[in-house]
């Protein structure tokens, strides 16, 4: 019974290592596409939007032209911003597929072992446990655990070297992305300062009807942001 | 001659203001409803990527696990900021409407204005600047000034007003806008940070083949963040 139970603890222990393939990588590496792309896009579609801010202001008097013009160009530069963001996001991404690809050069040896697995399970379960196996059926099992014995000691370097791989990538991925996420962040936090000031430079009083706007002095602020 | 500089000035400056209709606008407000969507997008997408992230750690060993569910979380929150600002954004894009539906409501006098300026032109036009004018070409321009003079009136206080609800709407616009931008950026400043002391804890030092990993206790220090 021991052995039985010792088989199948292995047994589930093989399962969640045949779980453990790309699967999962795979589909974290396309939803991360995704998130790149929007990226992306965002970069393109603030700096479009930089464009028509400030040629709608360029039809209005002059103090809104003025506005428009400086916050378009801080718009820009947000842009650019977050185009630098997609290029980090981008190198996130790289060093996921590195981790794939070295999960793929894993593949025929892990394959041989799950096969391995489900030759010994199917051997297990065709025993009856209160009855002695047959001769042939316990050289059978001994075999595939020989077999598997040396198969674990083959791979056990290159299972280690992947392990200790995967986590020096996923903190290089990881920290690349954050460091980009806070470079973003305190570039925006400089970014929305500045353009407040220049927002308020915008004449908010009410002029009466008849008399003329008082004169724009706002220029002489929002040049220096 | 004076008479016709005067009228050719003023028509100048009757050509800006047909400019100055919503034509530059609508082309912001459209441009505007991009950056939403990708701000939309972004924040679907990141959480998507999110719960990837953590599936994909929950297939690996106990230390990937814990980091990755942590800054899965965390990413999660990421998207929730990102949600939030799209909503400002919409909000942003709201005040610009609201510029729109004042414009369009100044519409036909404006297109009434327009018309007795191209009318005023073409009389000017047709008139020998060597020669006196006929006493019926006199009257006409005596006519359309006196037209458009009464029309100046009769909006001067419509297009006042429309001038300080434009500046203050506008400055409202991207008050919105840029709060929303400031709040973002320092949530993701924090967020960062918080998943750059998370990501410290993925072991990277080297394993030896065929010993064990060294015990994961980063748990203790990623359930502070």
């Amino acid at each position: 019974m021991k052995a039985l139970r010792d088989v199948t603890r292995t047994i589930t222990s093989a399962q969640s290592f045949v779980n453990n393939d790309t699967k999962h990588l795979n589909k974290l590496i396309t939803s991360e596409r995704g998130v790149w792309h929007a990226f992306s896009t965002l970069a393109y579609d603030q700096n479009e939007a930089a464009k028509y801010l400030s040629v709608w202001g360029k039809s209005e008097d002059v103090d809104l032209t003025d506005v428009t013009e400086k916050v378009s160009y801080l718009i820009t530069k947000l842009s650019e911003a977050e185009g630098v963001l997609a290029n980090h996001y981008s190198q996130y991404r790289s060093h996921l597929k590195e981790i794939r690809i070295r999960e793929d050069s894993m593949r025929e040896q892990r394959s041989k072992k799950e096969t391995l697995w489900s030759k010994l399970e199917k051997e297990e379960r065709k025993s009856n446990p209160s009855k002695q196996r047959s001769e042939a059926a316990e050289k059978r099992i001994q075999d595939y655990h020989n077999e598997l014995n040396k198969l674990d000691k083959d791979t056990l370097d290159a299972e280690t070297s992947l392990a200790d791989f995967k986590r020096k990538e996923l903190h290089e991925a990881l920290t690349a992305q954050f460091d980009a996420f806070l470079e973003f962040g305190e570039k925006l936090v400089i970014i929305s300062k500045h353009c407040k000031k220049i927002i308020d430079q915008i004449p908010i009083t009410e002029t009466r009807p008849g008399e003329p706007r008082e004169q724009y002095r706002g220029n002489y602020r929002t040049s220096c942001c």
